[in-house]
């Protein structure tokens, strides 16, 4: 299962100490012009030793675009692409090969398969995500062609919360002065103390993106088994570490129904929603409102504090995890939050395409 | 897209006010014993009339298996079956034909489709779910054969919460004692004279459902975009009215990864892991902990109070929703958040036989 | 494996001795005009007893429409369909229990499933195809609005074949004066007596299907795995007793290139070829010339000649096949081929849409 | 539409004058040994120059693995491949930039995607068929296990025909002694002069592989829509330049049912068939015996005697194509018809074992 969406597909490969890591993108719409410059930007957002928040692996994550591309513009065919891998050191995790490391996926992976490439975890890195960071820059092209942006913040770290919760209303301009694209100047700051203090402590922290989409046309999604909210949470809770997900009002079920329906009015040229506890879809369909939703990411699991675990044999074993590690999933994820709800957007779009009335 | 699953896939059809609700499953491994007990007992669970909690609709609910079975026994041919639709009464909704009923589905469907079956909600409507009930029990059916099970709980309705949050702790005996399957009796009171008080308000509340699994092997959920838990949350979210999913520790990203990392060790015959925030997943596939996951169900839209809206060609109108409707998703939910799970769980097995070595 | 299609999904279920026959249609699109009667002749066309050709089974296969369906238009949501089983003679079945007949699926789904509804070939039989032909009534339905038509011919009966072997040249109208649809006076005269001698030797022929599909746009079918002939053949070959299935030239290798190539030219509308070898094909897409292809069909399996074969044990009996059997599969497969065509089409037809271009 | 497979999925990328051909392998079972010898020994037996039967194109056609391999096996992960295209002559190509080649897949790319990679044939060159004997070797390794061979052969070239036609009975060592892998010596120098001329007179010529699978245990193929039959043809036929496709008795309809009924018997250790006319398929299963198919291949379109066509305004234009050509598909074909036939038997293979007996 290394394949996402229906008709906008992306297949992804590759290893975190393998020679690369890639992806085909199978469906993307013919005669679409490929903004290089973005593919740079959303991987240099992704790539490691941007801030001092995140890790010292220095890649350089060129990407080549090998098929599916002709005079600039796509073609209808597969995209191939690919990022090789240069700043490798696997030795740094030979003291893993028959270890597990707790709370990660080598455990999961030697029983499910029976063999496992240890070195930097392998299939399971989150340097996995270069693929879905192309492909969603792709599906960004489309997207932009339709004047539909998606933009994910930080809003909260650790402890640290935002007390506004309702992301539609931060302010993209504040954002922008942090690394953490925290629309908040004095919560960003203990934000990015927090993290620094973590990292010293060789621990790591957890935090929740907030990501909101505007533009999105009525219509978008599919009902019963492909609703627009269970694809963007599928596609979500597939990028590591992330661990919840809730759209509109989401887990806040503390008000009554009187409270949180969204009246309808018509403004002159549209029907509107006075309130948007629904997130921007109903019935598992874009209703024209902005879509908004938090993802919760958990601790990094790997921390240079000493931990108890077993080997493969069931032998007890104390395990200092060395290797680079961010002490915090955000603000690296961020891009990849974006990628993936811009994929499954771009795949919402074509199957809406395809349903258009014909008669 | 009314079909579920990869292997062991649920097609579901029908509409709340047309001749029935039904569905096909195709995959359901053959010799398995048909437990029509079963199916019974969870379409009860379902059923509305069950408690004071719910609607007055009263539906039998008597389903007809059609296909797939021989002398008891599954045969590996697609199971069709079908509940019809009898207690209807559908010139209740004769007055919301051209109107949209403020958070429902009704404005999306009639953008994306041009044409909407308005009667009951049409096919946005939550009896639907019964497909997924019936689907369910034979998913059961199968995960029995393995000791595998699956029970949800009512965690909160509104503003009332259990204090105990980690699911994998309540007591099936307390939760068997009230319609709520809450495993707190104080707390279960309150619910329910909550759900009382609401329902003569002519108003609706929302909920969490808590659910766990027992007795799942290791090494069911596939790596990257089939994870065991991306694919819960997005059968979980399918369910009309849900709005999050969480598993394991879930939105609670304050504690630090020397906290939240599930430590392993050897118990002397298996590897268990001393904490379980991991909630049984590891890399998006079970570790052979209890697999635990919570879902928030937002207030059901349908409420009696007058309420402003539009009708489709944009007038406002103001409408006062008659028909008969729960003040809440819950408790009638639980079993199809269950049925949900043993879709996922049930395809997740047959996808991990797929990939047992063969070599 | 009981659903077809990408997007025009058909998710048949049923045995031949069962509760009926039917399927679930997804994907269809919405808006358009249920034509009842269209439905009723193709099966009727399908339907046993139809003439002295076919078997003496009787059933009057009155199909219900479940779901999807609102004020005699598609809805957008599932069709789910049913057709009874009526004259059912399943004793005139029990001596077959335990034993395989020579050439059917008995040892086959014996097996692979361990359990077996022997009744009239349970699963296998070709009743299903009731299924196709309800849902392919509905793609026909979706082409017609397109002015697409798909017409089916018999060419040849055991050794009785057509000289004109270009099915695009056959005349509808000869056609239309035999129940083979064959469109040549003296070769049906010749297939049919054929056709009554075999039954009246207790024995079975063979014979080809042609079938020409006319008025498709140019720009259906996707390259590579999806090829348009591809999907043809996938369709096709899956009716029972198909053995075969080529289009344009196909198995006549004979020419060369110079000969077989299909040149264009400009008629001063559209781009047109001056012969069509290449079948209405290029590149798995279709280029707006009419689309033909024959298929083969072996001699039914089922005989009442005495013949030798085993039972589960492995013990040599010698059965004579009871129950009531064709003994060719044509002209009853006429509309099925027709029917598993038009669902290939319609398909192709919304893949097509997904794919136009956007920007 | 770039991947094919349920379980054994191969997503195919590249494009003739692109950077290279390659492709993503998802889920082949791991602990798989790699027999890099095998898939250099079948990518030779693809490669052009080989033979003074194929173009003079001279490709080293170097595979890369980049991921899914860990210590010389597979490890489960998705295994990714890619073989750089080195000697190409694009400028060949500059002349037919806006001109549609007779045949050719030129003018239906052009018309469903308005922008086409023009060198070469782009996407839809048959080099494309690298990735699928890469993939397929890997499908053969899997096979090879359990002790499953697959072997074509060419039986037909021009008007030349083999009279056996049954492929089960070919001798591999009179098939090792030519190029062209055909078990008749004098045919074999017949056919070899047929295309020498024919390439002298810068036509080319069709002809028909025939293919046998020995080994196949009982029980593989799926019902109804996914017959191992239906399967095979749908991936022989998305072959470049293959036309039709049939098993066992095929298109040879003359016999009666009583001559081509294939009689079950016990021979002590297992059940088999007397006959094979069922082409070792029955009800879409594997019934244990020899499965053997056979595929036409129309004569290559790409010829250099001069031809009528016209460009994408419509302008009659007259064409000699230029490049490097085969006048035959075969014998490069052979390893191709394998490679997909081997792909479907390992897709099969998992499928199978996700169905096999739980209770």
């Amino acid at each position: 299962m290394n394949t996402f969406g229906q008709l906008f597909r992306l297949s992804s490969f590759g290893e975190s100490h393998g020679r690369g890591i890639g992806g085909v993108l199978d469906g993307c719409p013919p005669g679409l012009t490929v903004d290089l410059e973005l593919i740079r930007k959303e991987l240099s957002r992704r790539r490691p030793g941007q801030s001092a928040l995140s890790t010292d692996r220095n890649e350089a994550d060129e990407v080549e675009l090998i098929s599916g591309i002709f005079e600039g513009k796509t073609t209808g065919a597969p995209i191939a692409f690919l990022v090789r891998n240069t700043d490798m050191r696997s030795q740094d995790y030979d003291y893993l090969k028959g270890i597990f490391r707790p709370s990660h996926a080598d455990y999961t992976y030697h029983s499910k398969y029976g063999i496992r490439d240890h070195r930097g975890g392998g299939r399971s890195s989150a340097r996995e995500t270069i693929a879905r960071v192309v492909a969603g820059a792709f599906a960004k092209m489309l997207l932009n062609t339709m004047n539909i942006s998606i933009e994910a913040f930080t809003s909260q770290i650790g402890p640290i919360v935002l007390e506004q919760q309702d992301s539609t209303l931060f302010s993209s301009e504040l954002a922008a002065e942090n690394p953490l694209h925290c629309p908040d100047r004095e919560k960003a700051e203990a934000m990015m103390a927090l993290i620094a203090r973590v990292k010293e402590e060789q621990d790591s922290v957890g935090g929740v993106v907030s990501c909101v989409v505007r533009g999105l046309p009525v219509g978008w999604g599919e009902p019963v088994f492909g609703k627009l909210h269970a694809r963007l949470a599928s596609a979500i809770l597939s990028i590591p570490a992330c661990k919840g997900f809730e759209y509109g009002s989401g887990f806040d079920v503390s008000q009554k129904g009187s409270q949180q329906n969204d009246a309808f009015y018509f403004d002159g040229e549209r029907i509107n929603t006075r309130s948007n506890h629904s997130g921007g879809i109903q019935g598992g369909i874009s209703n024209g409102q902005p879509v908004y939703f938090r993802a919760a990411f958990k601790p990094i699991a790997s921390i240079r504090i000493p931990q108890e675990t077993v080997d493969k044999e069931g032998a007890a074993v104390k395990i200092q995890i060395q290797g680079r590690h961010d002490p915090c999933a955000l603000p690296r994820v961020l891009p990849v939050v974006e990628a993936m709800a811009a994929l499954v957007l771009a795949d919402a779009c074509l199957m809406a395409k395809s349903k258009e009335r014909i008669v």
